[in-house]
Parts: structure tokens; C-alpha cells; sequence
């Protein structure tokens, strides 16, 4: 999985079909699509509004054990069981997540899947790809600027000026942008304060593209943005500054899903992309349900292991947007299961079956997790040359004792003929019926609850704790009408805990919540545990030093 | 002409033809485009290439009088003359720059051309279009993360981080970006330094991607830029640290024209968009000479009026791109005639011919300038309603003395039918082959001494005055061996002076230099005569408070 090489190689090796003939096989003419490129395509508006009377497919999500410095190929699995259920002969659709620009040019950009199981056009994914990150940075600072020339002009709303939480995006990793005094140089630059700038996919308008339903959904996210408060706290919001209908002016085409294909020419949605911990991880929702509307099944992930990722997919993206997912695909590797064991990065290579049935452990937790939401789940275990049958056979067992299935896929060497045997079992377990979507928590549970609860059912820590003005904060807004909200956690993505370094299955631990910040607009209460970058750095040799156009005009160095 | 209500009516109510239609007219197939939905499109590399032996149509450049409030109409006169073209038979091209997006949202956005001489799709050009602005703005600021990166891990080029003259770029108009203290709150976040965001239409990219004849040569001059200076004022290069090549990845679509087509449905490139006073204000190099290849007609227009348009178009772009314009039409209005003759915005709906002879001086000068050139001349007169027959006589009368013709033309009103007498003189002007176009200096001269040619030649001031740093700044360059560069003035474009209240033909005024710059990847020196401004503010009231989509998905108040 880490042979970028090779993922280039196939990629770039890849028979790719119109992008036309693709959308024609999901029953959009030409006219139903807008096209950037040969290779890429926006759905257009009124096909979608097309569809809205049409059955739903059934809507299969792919998430994993927490993720490993090995790489659990969940997009590659996700992509990989798009082409299997294609392979078998049904009509599937897969839905991920878009790249960020920024962080390819300090490390080596992400494929979107790997190996066989990919997705195409991978440099144009990984770059402009159809323009949404930027019209997401351009909507994002047009609002900032509306709040400083708002300001500036004589401030009729009474912005406290050091209570401005709207901060600046850019697509970009720039550690000399975190912190800034900005305004400086005099009368006609405004009134000094500090600020600072995120990356892209952190903006809150990056979440509330990926959970409106449509145009008009966002629109009104985007006017409940919260940019600062007055002196007394009252909240002062976008639609305040009158900046709501140009934003989502600006983000008319962005709301569009994208329609690529595998290699193997399925087609494939790949739209939106928000942070995994201050946001909720998932692609858009327009995109998720309009391949419901298109296939039989649609494989989609969300990011991180389960704690984070299916979590927040069932009790944000899920709850939201009415979603009822049929069958669930935990993802596993070997290697992973042996991390979590305790073998350190250096031994990975050697057979250790104790190591994998210890770690396995965490495996186990996320399973019975994923049923813990009423959804049935199959593990994939993606499998790696270096796996030993004997290692294989250690998981499989483990997770016979769960009453689950464990099933080897071999879909980054074979493409959808190493993932048959995964996708029946999927289509066994979403058409069987025994499905029974509820989230983990009420929306009318109180907002310090819900986060005991996460921290309690999913993570199976033992107390959550918190300053009091945290809690006060809570409550305040709660009194302020937004106790309705789902909870959106900010932890490490390597531990059940809030610790990085305890992997396997940890009990008795705390969880403190530093901090909690409202996403009024995006509609959830970040809780954040721990210390969360929200503006990458570039390393000291970035990639970008080693990135170049060759000779025929091909991308090199970029993965 | 100021009645944008009318544009946007017009331009909505316009019969698209799809793009790949309009391409076929130029000889291109459907894979020798890469289509941005199906009314706008890149042309591709390699259909590029293969044009390379065809022979060039004839280049005409449309300038204009210093511009006044009232507006002249260049655009609209530049796709009025190549739909006219096409009218009369001729296979013609129009090459005109992108819009900025950021100011649309300040004041109403500004029409490609007006009335029924129009670019279409005008809402997108106005806004994301193909994607060009933001790749340039990502490739700037790609490299100015480079230089605090490269300084946080260890500062090994030795930059002097009080002599960084990168700055940052968005396309936004955000006066509280101009100045600002980057690096703040410790440690992780680097060294504390002012630095400051310009609009991404001032960034020397802009102008690199507008001047290079290719890629290759795209990322010769990236690596070129000067992005910081040692203590011993040494220059520190995009290439010395390793940036060039990933900005030119960023920049490998952006660099490609963009075709679109005008309401007449006859085609137009629209490509690049550089500031017309630090920079060189013409569309894309690559734009021209494809256009060149494809028609035997270009019409293509310069920014502000010809003292600072034409002049940078010939001895900027034409001279280091190898372009031979074969004719130039120089833009009045009777309202123009009438500001530069003394008369108040206000007053300008009363007939006032003898005011009208005085503003005339003000066309003349520039008339005799362009002739100056080696081009020849025909006067537009943009025919507004109120214009009465005796001030437009005046204007004829007072041309003719110049042995030159005024046409009368109504393209805003009537479309190519209103502006034939124009096309057919262009047309023999241009096949008369009476042009001998040459640069008005050489390469060879001194920096200072073209600064003064400039001023003398073509503003007709007496002298030029500069601080001696500014003198010694200029020899130390040539030393350097950026002697052969040619100047760029940055100065007001309301008069052929630095003083913008002085309108007509000033003479017996003295130009001051403030300040010069380098930018050595577009390949010129700045010389800035009075204040620039290079990052717009937003007024009181942004036009982005009542911009929105209505019920049909319309976008209301853009226009």
C-alpha cells in the first residue's frame, strides 16, 4: 500500500473511459452533467432535482481499527468493493472524500485508493481537481473580509474586535499563518487585531458544504455561521453581515457532486472533504444521496478508525440527512493488528500470531461498536503480501467469536477479482434486512451528556472531565436554543483514549475536553480533546522541492 | 454602457452555442479541448503544439483615451470589432483578459464588454471561471510558505527576513490584509515578520503566466523570481529553493487559453488578467499567438489608455513576445472628449462641442503615439445616445487633421452591424501592410534613460526625478545584468501626467519615480510614479450584501 510507484504507475497505465460514458451508464445524458475535462464531471443541478422521487439505494460504510503509520487501505477498500459489487454483477456506486491540496506539497500526495483499487484522475484529484476547495477558501474569506470592513466602516453590529471567532483559509500548509496581527499600517487599513489562518478543509463552510441537502440548505448554514460576539456575547452571524447569499453564490457549482471512475471504469463520486476531528469526516451529502438515487449500493467511508469516524457518520452525517446504512465493512490489517499487539513499526515484518490475537483487542471493540448502532458488519482484512496464513487465521478466528465474518481481500493486487467473496457477503448482509439504524444518543440529550456518552459506549473511557467554563459554555448554549445539536469530537485518531501511544483496546482512562466550539452553520459542538492542528507546516524538505513537470508534461514527484 | 441591468439581461437572453461548436469553427475537435462545462474551455497542449508552423493572422490592438468615470467602452469595442470582422466576412478572433473576482463583490461586477457586444458566459467570468486566478494565487502562495519554511528549519540561503519581498496573494478585496505580523504565538509558528497580502491579480505569477511562451519557459522565469535578499543584498530565487517546479504544476492548466464565444456566437479567448500598473495589463502571450495561429483577424485590447496600455503592449509584451502588430484602433467617447476638455461629470448630458475640440488634444497625443510605434490608426468613436451630431463631427474634423479616420460605431446597441465601417478599415489598414512596428526604446538602453524615453516620448513631460537610492537601485540591477529588461511605469491612468486631475494634453510637468521594483520572472523593472494600490478594500456598502441566488438559481446583483 505504501508503493506510491507503483499506485502512479497504474494509475497513469489506467484505460479511462469519457467521463460522458460513464455518466451514461448511472442514465445522465450529456446535458445532466458538466464536464471539466474528459475525465471529470460535475452532476448537473436539475438532473439532480430529477431524481428526488426515485427508491434509495442501499448505503454500505467502510470504516476501519484506528489507523496504524502501516495505512489500513480503507479508500482502497472502499474503492476496491465498488469494483467487486460491480463485479458481481450489481449497480454500485462509490462516494469519498476530495483531496487537500496543501498537505501534497509537504509529503507525497494520497492516492485516492491504491494498487488495483483506485481512483482516476489521481494528480487532478490531488491538485484544482473541479475548483470546490477553492471556491470553499473564497467563500470562507469573503465572509472574513465582510467582518473586518464591517469593522472598519463604523460597526453598526458592535463586533467585540477581540471576540472574533472567524478566522482565514487558505489550501495551503502555512505555519506562518496561525497567528497574525492583521489591520496594521494605519487609518486606512482598519483597526489591528489578532487573527490567523486554517487550512481549507477546517473551514466551516467545508463542513456545511458536506452536510447541506441542497442550495438552499446551504445558504441558510451558511447565514447561521457565528464569525464574533458583542461585548454582552450575543452572537453577531453571517446573515447579520448580509454575506450569506453571496457565499453561496460563490459555492453554487462546489455543491455539485464530482463523478470520476475506478480503474476498472465504475464510477465513483468524489466530493467534499472535511477535517476528521473538528468536523465529521465524511464526503457531502448531496453526493451520498444522489448515489442512492443512482445505484442499488453505495460504498462510502468515513475517515479515521470507527471511534472518530463512524461515529460521527452515524450520529452527525446520518442523523442529519435522514441516512439508513444497511451493512457495515470494519477494515483490518495484520499489520495493524499487530501494532496494536505492541510490535513497534521496525518488526512488522516478522510473523508474531500472539501480537495479532492481542491486537486484535481493538478490532473487536470497533465491531461490536458499529452493532452497537444497529448496523450489521462484516471485517475486511486488507490483505498485505508479508500476512502469514497462520496471522490470517488468528483474526478470522477472533472475529468468529464476535459472530462476524472476517474475509481476506486481495483487491489492491486484483482488482475486483481479489474482492468477490467481500461483496457478496456485503449484499448478503445489506439485503438480508437486519439492519436497524438508531444513533448512540438523542438528539434532545443535554450537550455534556452526549459527550459522556460517546466517551462511555464508543471509546469506553471512564469519566469524562472539564473546567467548569467549559461546562458553562455548554450550557449557555444550550439556553441559546443549539442543545439540539449532535456532538463533534476532536481526539487523536491513533487511541480510543485521548493518549496516542495506548493502541489496543484501553479501559480506565479519562477524557478531558480542553475546549468546545459551536459550528452553528455546520450544525454541531466540537469538543475538543487535545491538541488539534488546524494549520499544517510544510516539513523541512517539502515536496514540493522534488515536484516538477517531466518532459511529457507528466506530474512527477507528487506521489 | 452603464446600464449593467441591460448587460446582464442581454447576456442571459443570449443563444449559446456549446463550446465544442465553436471550436470546430477554429479547427478543433472535441479532443483538442478541454471543456469547463459546456460553454467554456481550455484549449489543450497538445493541439497547441501542433499549430506551431501554421503562419500568424494580423494583430490588432484596440487602446483608448485616459479613461474618465464615464467609461469608454475598449472591451466592448474589442468584441464588438471581432464580431464585426466575422460579419464582414474575415475569420476573426478576440483576446481579452479574465475578470478578478474579489472586487466583483466590492462594487457590481464588471461585464466582458457591454450591450450586445458581450463575452458569454459572464456570471462565470466573473466569478470561478475556469479555475485560472486561484491556481495562480495557490502558486504564489505555494512559494511564500517556502520562504518562512525554508527560514524556520534553519535559514540556510542566509535570507534576510526583513528583506522578504514575497508577499502573499488572495483574490479578495481585504484592506486588512495589506500589513500584517506573521509567525506570532511561539516557537512552532517561526519567526515574527511583517509582511503583508496583495490581490492576486498584482502577483508577479499573473504577469509570468501572461508573459511565457510555454511552459517550459513558464518555469524558467518562476524560478527567476526574486523572493528575498541576504544581509549582503544578494537575491534569493524561487529556484534557489526549489519552488519553481511545483508552482509550474499548479500553473500547467492555468496557462492554457480559454475559449469562450461572444453573443454573436463568434469565439474569444479569455486568458490572464495582470494589473495594468505594476504589471503589463494584456491577456496571455500563449493566448495571442494561438489566437494568431487560428485566425486571420485578432483583436486584442491593452489596460487603462494607450500611454500606459498600448505603450507596455508594445514595448513589453510585443517586444519579448515577437509580436508585430499590423494596426491599432484607438477608443474615444464624445463624453471623453468632453471631460478631457474641462467638463464636470455632471454637465456631460449637454451638448458642448467646443469642449469636445479641447478634450481632443487628449486623443491626438495618443493617436501620434501609437503612430510613433510604427502601427497604424483608426479612430472608434463608441457612439453613447446622447452624443449629438455636431460634437461627433467635431471629433471627425479634428482626426481627419491627424491623417487618420474617425468611424462612428454602435456595436453597444446594434451588435457587429453597428461597427462594419470599423472592421472594414481595419481591415485594409492591416493588409496594407503599412505597419513597421518597433519598441520605442531599445533593450540596450539604460533603465533610467527608459524611464525617461517614456516620459518624454509618449507622456510628454519634461523630466524625471528620482531619489538617488532609487538611481543607485536602478545601476545595481544593470550591473546585475538586468539592464536589457524593459521598464513598466506604474503611475495614474487618468492623464498622461502623475497628476490624475490633469486631463487633455498636460505638458511642462515632471515625472518623480518613487520607488522601482524588480520582477525578474515576468522580465521587467517597475518604476512606481505616485501611489499603487495593491490590495482594494471593500466600501461601506460591498456589493456582496445583495448578491444571491434567486428561486431559478439565478445570481442576482453580481451585475
Amino acid at each position: 500500500m505504501s508503493d506510491y510507484n507503483s499506485d502512479i504507475a497504474i494509475a497513469r497505465a489506467a484505460k479511462k473511459k469519457p467521463i460522458k460514458e460513464i455518466a451514461a451508464r448511472l442514465g445522465m445524458a450529456e446535458e445532466d452533467i458538466v464536464p471539466y475535462g474528459h475525465d471529470k464531471a460535475k452532476v448537473s443541478a436539475p438532473f439532480l432535482k430529477s431524481l428526488e422521487s426515485r427508491p434509495d439505494g442501499k448505503l454500505i460504510l467502510v470504516t476501519a481499527v484506528n489507523p496504524t503509520p502501516a495505512g489500513e487501505g480503507k479508500t482502497t477498500t472502499t474503492v476496491g468493493l465498488g469494483d467487486g459489487l460491480n463485479r458481481i454483477g450489481k449497480n454500485a456506486l462509490i462516494c469519498i472524500r476530495e483531496a487537500s491540496l496543501g498537505p501534497c506539497f509537504g509529503v507525497k500526495g494520497g492516492a485516492a485508493g491504491g494498487g488495483y483499487a483506485q481512483v482516476v484522475p489521481m494528480e487532478e484529484m490531488n491538485l484544482h481537481f473541479t475548483g470546490d476547495f477553492h471556491a470553499i477558501t473564497t467563500a470562507h474569506n469573503l465572509l472574513s473580509a465582510m467582518v473586518d470592513n464591517h469593522i472598519y466602516w463604523g460597526n453598526e453590529l458592535q463586533i467585540d474586535s477581540r471576540r472574533v471567532v472567524w478566522r482565514r483559509v487558505l489550501d495551503m500548509n502555512d505555519r506562518a499563518l496561525r497567528q497574525i496581527t492583521a489591520s496594521l499600517g494605519g487609518v486606512a487599513n482598519g483597526f489591528p487585531r489578532e487573527t490567523g489562518f486554517d487550512i481549507t478543509v477546517a473551514s466551516e463552510v467545508m463542513a456545511i458544504l458536506c452536510l447541506s441537502t441542497d442550495l438552499k440548505d446551504l445558504e441558510q448554514r451558511l447565514g447561521d455561521i457565528i464569525v464574533a460576539y458583542r461585548r454582552d456575547k450575543t452572537p453577531i452571524t453571517a446573515r447579520d453581515l448580509k454575506a450569506d447569499g453571496a457565499m453561496a453564490v460563490l459555492l453554487k457549482d462546489a455543491i455539485q457532486p464530482n463523478l470520476v471512475q475506478t480503474l476498472e471504469n465504475n464510477p465513483a463520486f468524489v466530493h467534499g472533504g472535511p477535517f476528521a476531528n473538528i468536523a465529521h469526516g465524511c464526503n457531502s451529502v448531496v453526493a451520498t444521496r444522489a448515489a442512492l438515487k443512482l445505484a442499488d449500493y453505495v460504498v462510502t467511508e468515513a475517515g479515521f478508525g470507527a471511534d472518530l469516524g463512524a461515529e460521527k457518520f452515524f450520529d452527525i452525517k446520518c442523523r442529519k440527512a435522514g441516512l439508513k446504512p444497511a451493512a457495515a465493512v470494519v477494515v483490518a490489517t495484520v499489520r495493524a493488528m499487530k501494532m496494536n499487539g505492541g510490535v513497534s513499526k521496525a518488526d512488522l515484518s516478522a510473523e508474531n500470531v500472539e501480537a495479532v490475537k492481542a491486537g486484535c483487542a481493538n478490532l473487536g471493540r470497533h465491531v461490536e461498536n458499529v452493532k452497537g448502532f444497529g448496523v450489521p458488519v462484516v471485517v475486511a482484512i486488507n490483505h498485505f503480501s508479508a500476512d502469514t496464513d497462520a496471522e490470517i487465521q488468528a483474526v478470522k478466528d477472533y472475529v468468529a467469536t464476535l459472530g462476524t465474518e472476517a474475509i481476506v481481500c486481495r483487491h489492491w493486487a486484483e482488482g475486483s477479482a481479489g474482492i468477490t467473496s467481500l461483496a457478496e457477503k456485503v449484499v448478503e448482509l445489506a439485503d438480508g434486512g437486519t439492519a436497524d439504524f438508531k444513533p448512540i444518543y438523542p438528539d434532545e440529550m443535554g450537550l455534556f451528556e452526549k459527550i459522556e456518552t460517546v466517551v462511555k459506549k464508543i471509546y469506553r473511557g471512564s469519566e469524562v472531565t472539564a473546567d467548569q467554563s467549559v461546562r458553562d459554555q455548554l450550557s449557555a448554549w444550550e439556553e441559546a436554543g443549539y442543545g439540539n445539536l449532535p456532538v463533534c469530537m476532536a481526539k487523536t485518531q491513533y487511541s480510543f483514549s485521548t493518549d496516542p501511544t495506548k493502541r489496543g483496546a484501553p479501559t480506565d482512562f479519562s477524557v478531558h475536553v480542553r475546549e468546545v466550539r459551536l459550528s452553528a452553520g455546520a450544525g454541531f459542538v466540537v469538543a475538543i480533546c487535545g491538541q488539534i492542528m488546524t494549520m499544517p507546516g510544510l516539513p523541512s524538505q517539502p515536496a514540493a522541492e522534488s515536484i516538477y513537470l517531466n518532459d511529457n508534461g507528466e506530474i512527477e514527484g507528487l506521489f
